[in-house]
């Protein structure tokens, strides 16, 4: 079996047209060296292109259009940005001397579902395809870009070129898909805050999605979740490194599997972008739950960590919540339209409190944990204000002072520090 | 029969958003005017994307591509101007209330040949499309572009907007197709030189195309060639004046017999980028003027004007010919390459010259027409230095500095100024 190879570049990476040289080189490596498999190349806009185009459509409509009446039109606009890379790099490539195209979406198949704006992949289905990347043209695909069952354009939201190169590596069989982006992989934290942070060599897709949806920008989490239903293994890589990064490069997201030296723990996650809520003497009648949660998803708040508690009157109770902070003025209004409906005494609302999550598959099989996590806090006389826990991960609440000084301390206590 | 309208907007008229949004007031009207019948609307390029995408696609390519290598791709690059505006005016028109939607050259099916960068158009057959207008939704069209029988994005070349609007009526089988541009019509010559200059409510095909090719910048020569084919009636309008142009506002282009007030002549063009070749004694051989005219045209270089005289010496010639001023060294480098192989004594190259031509489908049926052209010179002391006449034009090469003088002369002596 060949084995093909997908890359794919940001757009700080293709940014100018020194940067896309840059790229073309670090293709070139790869498409001339070992393995003798196709190469696919998935490419974003030049950085700050989207946002100009993003403008461009905004004005253009006004604040009259919404939804579907503005959404379709917009992808028209905005998958231009993509369209334009990947012409620059195939004519970059060609430059040096190796076969290159470029693949529109609507070339390529990628189809996806109506949602404009925010599109789900369907499949990659030009038949032609792999064998045209087996031939030895290397193929520079437009990221970010589909087409809809009605031969529209469709775009797949922000972030949405990973999850376009997580689908071309599927389609086409990839042993690995190759994501340079600005960092040189997955830190087991902020390296920021913890200066002993450490590269992860390997982690997990069920990791990496909690990672990812806890605010750690590397990948998009669509792009994980699909890597994961295809088993696409994905490496996060810096473009600014050498031309042919080694084998131990980057960051590779795997089957939990395929990783031999298990950690109990991964990476320490933090959010600042909280807020908590808690009403007071809420009724306790049946229902009621679905009646507020109802009413904050119609608004579009994401709820994140829930919990429910005897209140001191009888026949009440406390119901504590948290939401993204930049949601909190809308999730507030809402809530207190709704009082009457709802039945509660009183409304708080903290802003000035932060997630601190601990990561790691090792939890499935490993006691004591938790009690690492709260002993590690309670040392530094840091106070946990709402616990929250999945299968792989613990999140508490805590003043957001606390922040970096809760991160370091959970970060030695789990061993997780570079020597 | 329902009367479907289309409507072609330069990159001037859609050069920012607020030109946009003037555009859609334009495009509404019509809509909402009477006839009843669908309104396509085709759309080049905001100015200045078009150049600031090819600066890119050649700093991409550098000096190395060539031909296919490049235009392929460049075509790729540079057709996503057009689709920005077409999606931008989408917004601007349902913003307004108007339904509407974009239209990429392969969701048209703009079919052209593979001559990527000055592809030729061979229909526009996507079955729907008609079926799409009439329902009453405005059809945004990206001009310029195409698609090739392999499904590779192909461009029309400089200008191309004003044919694949021309394309989309015949198509549409439309009445007229209305292009606006940044001048109000076609005028009778230059209005910066004869203030009297007239526009003209009507002209044949066969004129216009002369006009083009003489270098009246209003329209494409192959959008006139495409217009006289199709029997495709083109209105000249400028997108500055009221939003629901009067019947007899621009110029139409139209069939000769269309035209009830027929004019002998029905305009002066002019051409100052002319350079006159003379090769003295050249060989009186069979052949030589394939020799020396195959040669120019591998260079690329367009002869216009050819007089051929015997020279002084026996069983020797001068040849005479013109072409553009901005080929002459090449044309001048590939001729004294030749000199032994052509066989003549001498070759002079005269810069300063200009090219007034008269025009008009009345010169099949007149007489007298060139006496006039010739008095008119004379009468001005104006020395003509070759001529050449077509069915319905006839061109002098004259002094370049007697350009202006020979223009507002001829345009007096055919009766054509302006009360």
């Amino acid at each position: 079996m060949v084995t093909r190879t997908v890359m794919k570049f940001g757009g700080t990476s293709v940014g100018d047209l020194n940067r896309i040289a840059r790229v073309a080189e670090i293709v070139e490596a790869r498409a001339r060296g070992g393995g003798g498999g196709g190469v696919a190349v998935v490419v974003s806009a030049m950085a700050g292109a989207t946002n100009s185009l993003v403008e461009l459509a905004r004005g253009a409509a006004g604040d009259a259009l919404h939804g579907q009446a503005f959404d379709d039109e917009y992808d028209v606009v905005v998958a231009s940005g993509e369209q334009v890379t990947a012409g620059l790099l195939a004519l970059a490539l060609r430059r040096k001397g190796l076969r290159a195209r470029s693949w529109l979406g609507w070339q390529l198949l990628l189809n996806t579902d109506e949602a404009h704006g925010k599109a789900r992949i369907i499949g990659v289905d030009n038949p032609h395809f792999s064998a045209a990347v087996d031939s030895g043209e290397i193929a520079v695909i437009a990221g970010f870009q589909g087409v809809d069952r009605n031969g529209r354009v469709s775009t797949l939201g922000r972030g949405g070129s990973d999850t376009s190169a997580v689908a071309v590596a599927a389609a086409l069989q990839a042993r690995t898909c190759d994501i340079y982006t600005d960092v040189d992989g997955v830190y087991t934290t902020d390296p920021r805050i913890v200066s002993k942070a450490r590269r992860l060599s390997r982690i997990s897709y069920e990791e990496m999605l909690e990672f990812a949806s806890l605010g750690a920008k590397v990948l998009q989490t669509r792009s994980v979740e699909m890597a994961m239903n295809h088993r696409v293994r994905v490496r996060v890589l810096s473009s600014f490194e050498g031309d042919v990064p080694g084998e131990d490069a980057g960051t590779l997201v795997c089957d939990e599997e395929e990783i031999l030296e298990k950690q109990v723990v991964s990476g320490v996650a933090y959010s600042r972008d909280e807020a908590k809520f808690t009403l007071y003497g809420v009724a306790d009648n049946p229902g009621v739950a679905a009646v507020i949660f109802g009413a904050l998803a119609d608004e579009g708040v994401n709820v994140d960590m829930i919990v429910q508690a005897s209140a001191r009157s009888e026949g009440r109770q406390n119901i504590v919540f948290t939401a993204p902070d930049r949601e909190a003025e809308r999730a507030k209004a809402r809530l207190e339209s709704l009082q009457e409906k709802i039945g509660y005494e009183a409304l708080t609302v903290g802003r000035e409190v932060a997630k601190v999550s601990v990561i790691g598959v090792g939890m499935r099989s490993h006691t004591g944990v938790a009690k690492t996590m709260f002993e590690a806090l309670s040392g530094k006389g840091i106070n946990i204000q709402v616990i929250s826990t999945s299968e792989i991960k613990i999140s508490v609440l805590i003043d957001a002072s606390y922040t970096e000084l809760a991160v370091r301390a959970l970060h030695t206590a789990y061993g997780l520090d570079a020597e």
